[in-house]
């Protein structure tokens, strides 16, 4: 297969800047103007959020689907986050299996994998048993080597400047 | 004002990595989805050009206008370049003091700044006098320091791995 064959690519968006999400926001809807069917499954944000993205979402007839309560640290209950972590991977592995998408993204996948509450292994072997046109994007700080290893695409948002404290909320309609 | 007040952002995203232009298009799906008045201005991009974004836009009810020919480094004639370089920086210019967005995307403006096309200290007058509510993002490879300095929040984006070589054109839907 030469190099300009349609194949598709496992794309990792990692680091600590921002711009993972985003990016991965600006991959659906350049696919979505192409007609190719695009999903993402947020495995961090709460199921209750109505973010940009989800309004957004709505609009386009796009299904982006948070599956999560929010951030872990906050968290009072890590058991349960786990176990919303498990049943996320489980309902994507059955949709990237299924084919019935060009492009599916793991938003903040790397978190569970780094918890090690999903197993990589696992992981790999559903993203190496795809249909073999389908894109997988994933996003989260801390990827583990063995994800960076298999990507086919890498990049690291590197934060060079920051306006706020991590700990503050950004601007509604730009970071969320 | 306080951190958490609303304020009009200059974000810049920049490096030799992926997903500069792809980040500024899902900070626009964000926006749009809080309904919020969204444009884009490639200083690139042929005008000709009919890509996934342009596609996903003309749906969405969002102008992204491509003002340029295409890789200059293919182009026979610089002048004519540089003639739509600052065409489009004129138009640009009117359309940040009309006030009339909330988010002004300037996609690859990095080129003809660093061409000396455009001048930097016009652009950052410019930015400096806009409405304090409007949020600028600005995209492409080598932003001169003085920009850097100038902007708010400022992500490089840093290729760890990429699948082919940067003369072979990526995936359509995913890279363009």
């Amino acid at each position: 297969m030469g190099p300009t064959a349609r194949r598709g690519l496992v794309i990792l968006n990692t680091g600590d800047g921002k711009g993972k999400t985003t990016a991965a926001l600006g991959v659906m809807m350049r696919a979505w103007g192409r007609d190719m069917k695009v999903v993402m499954y947020q495995f961090i944000k709460a199921r209750r959020m109505r973010l940009g993205e989800h309004r957004a979402a709505e609009r386009m007839g796009i299904t982006i689907r948070p599956m999560g309560r929010g951030l872990t640290s906050a968290s009072p209950d890590l058991e349960e986050d786990r176990r919303l972590a498990r049943d996320c991977w489980q309902k994507v592995k059955a949709e990237i299996e299924s084919g019935a998408f060009d492009v599916v993204v793991l938003d903040e996948l790397t978190y569970p994998l780094s918890y090690g509450w999903i197993d990589l292994g696992e992981v790999l072997t559903t993203l190496g048993g795809r249909p073999p046109g389908q894109h997988v994007i994933i996003t989260g700080r801390r990827a583990p080597e063995g994800l960076v290893e298999f990507a086919d695409l890498v990049t690291e948002m590197r934060p060079v400047k920051h306006p706020f404290p991590q700990s503050v909320k950004g601007q509604p309609g730009i970071e969320f």
